[in-house]
């Protein structure tokens, strides 16, 4: 293209809506593109949000076109007077905005397949800058707009994600792709049971080794740890599918079972495959995590094939008439002890016949702390068939994290007791 | 201040790091900012994100200085080769980096303090920018930079937001007060119980009468809507604060029952003042919801005081040994049944001893659904003294959407339920 070299990489991304410049609202379309531009091997250089502001915009435009080839707009298509991209873009580039007739159509149709009519305010979203080539949208009325010049590539998009997604996707990737695309190699590694520091020293030896094309991202939070690898893959693709595989495989043997996903999945998506693979049942008793136990094994579709049956057992009454434990021990040891977690997770496996039983109890705060026993502290336990685990944790963070944290934990003793299992199976 | 008018008013913000403009990492400090110069009543004109990339932000912050008079800037400042705002602003400004002895000794305190020892590379973060203020920062080890001129205010802040929150309270904040701040009057409307259109055209004829300096933004989410009134206070305060009041309280009438807190509170905490008041016990019982609801009842801190305990009841064995649902009943009507609803909320409040009992029982999908009973139906019911009250929903959106449909849904009948009982007591 005949773009001045400085310009020729530049890709960037305007936000437009004023309410993106309040306390209120996150822009996340820049998140969905960038993911999009990524599978073409391409990154945005700028983000930039302006409000409903016809002559920031237009600044913000004009600028665009100084230092960037291509340009994706979203927002401000909408049929009310502070939707202004449209006229924006054609002052920026000295076009007309010209009627179009079958945009209407489309737009009057769109109304009376729901039984509603045309608000005249509607009309202005027929007005197309002069030259453009007219994107539809199925799921929205504004339609999207490619502008495609010597010089540069602009293109309009709607803003809202449920309209914009699936108009990228079917119309803006394909068009794109003629620009030249360069494949890139992912791989998403989930990590629970140990610290962000912990884990850097792990893989600290397999940094020197990283070739100039494979990027390594971590993410961290409490008790869950994300590793993202990206590669962009040059003139030998064959040598870098091998680079890729070996600097995976070295990560994932330095941290072992730490890991619980090279697929970037949950850990109750793992936790549950397990499960349905080994046709076993689960069921949990939980004090502290108060119910995200529970709600986390029930988020996975098809989760009713193998959880029986949760109890949030908040009250010392409700521990002793719901899973018998006994009063002498709440008293002796209190609810949040390594014998109330172990007595919870085992009757709860006998009541309810399942054959795993997880269960949590501690002070997830702000209040109830002690000395001898502070908020953050959590026993986390396991029953199986012969047996069961207590695990004690001292978490930090507020209310929710500890909550997130103890779940996780539990979650991680189970993984790994399946695990364990699936081995002595295969011996057998 | 000697700006041409056009600047006067521009404030913006610049985010600097590569990460930045990955699929994987929100900005969120803008919103923080936005919030706390709404304070002083101001908005931001324009948001960028810039990678660590020293020409572009060199572009970006000279762009800024043309159009701005108020320039915050975070990230960047860290000791690494990729952190290189310090260098960027200076190169702009026509200004020297000098290293300050100063800095250098509160970084090696900063670490030794933690028994470890300074990096050679901190030393980086010990040079400023000729002419500017040090901001001290207490949580980490790059200090902020405050550059004052005639013509504009350029604030170089850390990345990390915890960094960078105090930072903006304890320093920044003060000091931009002088440049005149404006009072803003404040409302959060929480609403549930009906949807978006329905709560626009109830408050329609209230925006005829809106005034210039009051904002009305509506946040909608499935379930629950959110309506935010922000007012600048201008020279007749007593006058704005009659007018925020009276188009305030015009809009909760309009909407009665359905505006569940005047103070942005959540749907949960709500019910949990009201059940603390009256001194009333709650316990639930979950199948579709999975535990959400629980898990809800249990993020409020100080809940035990409330909330006895929980059943997820997945399967229907459990449904039948924990609550006694017969199992004729199951067989006749079906899980999915406003009778199976009704007794599991009743022999819910019974086994518990809670004076109220809540049930959620639907299909959550995505499988499980058939003609007559199709994904998104939910019944929600609630057990009181002297009787039971069961509702049917049909919610649309993904299973996690649904889950927290039907526990929206059945903590609003408790809301309504509770306040019905106080207007008793009252009478009483």
């Amino acid at each position: 293209m005949g773009t001045p070299k400085r310009k020729r990489h530049r890709i960037e991304f305007i936000a437009v809506g004023s309410e993106l410049l309040s306390p209120h609202f996150l822009e996340t379309n820049s998140l969905y593109l960038a993911e999009k531009l990524q599978e073409l091997g391409w990154r945005l250089s700028f983000k930039t949000v302006v409000g409903d502001n016809l002559e920031e915009l237009k600044e913000a435009v004009g600028l665009a076109r100084q230092r960037s080839w291509l340009i994706l707009i979203s927002g401000g298509l909408g049929p009310t007077e502070d939707d202004r991209t449209r006229q924006a873009v054609a002052e920026v580039l000295g076009a007309r905005l010209v009627f179009n007739q079958a945009i209407l159509e489309k737009i009057r149709q769109r109304f009376e397949s729901r039984g509603l009519r045309m608000t005249p305010s509607n009309r202005r979203q027929a007005y197309v800058i002069e030259g453009a080539e007219v994107l539809d949208n199925p799921h929205g009325t504004a339609p999207g707009l490619w502008l495609e010049s010597r010089k540069e590539v602009i293109i309009l998009l709607p803003g809202p994600p449920s309209e914009l997604k699936p108009m990228v996707e079917n119309l803006v990737l394909p068009r794109l792709k003629k620009y030249g695309q360069v494949r890139v190699l992912r791989a998403s590694l989930r990590i629970t049971g140990a610290g962000e520091s912990f884990i850097e020293d792990r893989i600290k030896p397999v940094y020197k080794d990283l070739p100039e094309n494979l990027q390594l991202i971590t993410l961290a939070s409490p008790a869950d740890i994300q590793i993202r690898l990206e590669m962009t893959v040059g003139s030998q693709p064959e040598k870098d599918e091998k680079t890729f595989e070996r600097i995976k495989n070295r990560i994932i043997r330095r941290l072992g079972p730490l890991v619980y996903s090279v697929e970037g999945r949950s850990l109750e998506e793992v936790v549950g495959q397990k499960l349905k693979a080994a046709g076993l049942k689960l069921a949990c008793a939980e004090s502290c995590s108060g119910g995200l136990l529970a709600n986390r094994l029930t988020n996975v579709p098809g989760s009713s094939d193998y959880f029986l049956e949760g109890l949030v057992t908040y009250s010392n009454q409700s521990k002793m008439r719901e899973l018998g434990v006994p009063e002498e021990l709440l008293a002796a040891k209190g609810a949040v002890s390594e014998e109330v977690a172990r007595v919870m997770a085992e009757n709860m496996r006998e009541k309810s016949g399942a054959d795993l039983a997880l269960s949590t109890t501690g002070i997830a705060g702000p209040g109830g702390g002690t000395p001898a026993k502070p908020v953050g502290l959590v026993y986390t336990a396991l029953a199986f068939p012969g047996g069961s685990l207590v695990i004690r944790n001292l978490f930090r963070g507020n209310r929710e994290q500890i909550k997130f944290q103890a779940t996780q934990k539990a979650l991680d003793m189970l993984r790994l007791k399946l695990i364990e299992m699936e081995k002595k199976t295969q011996l057998k």
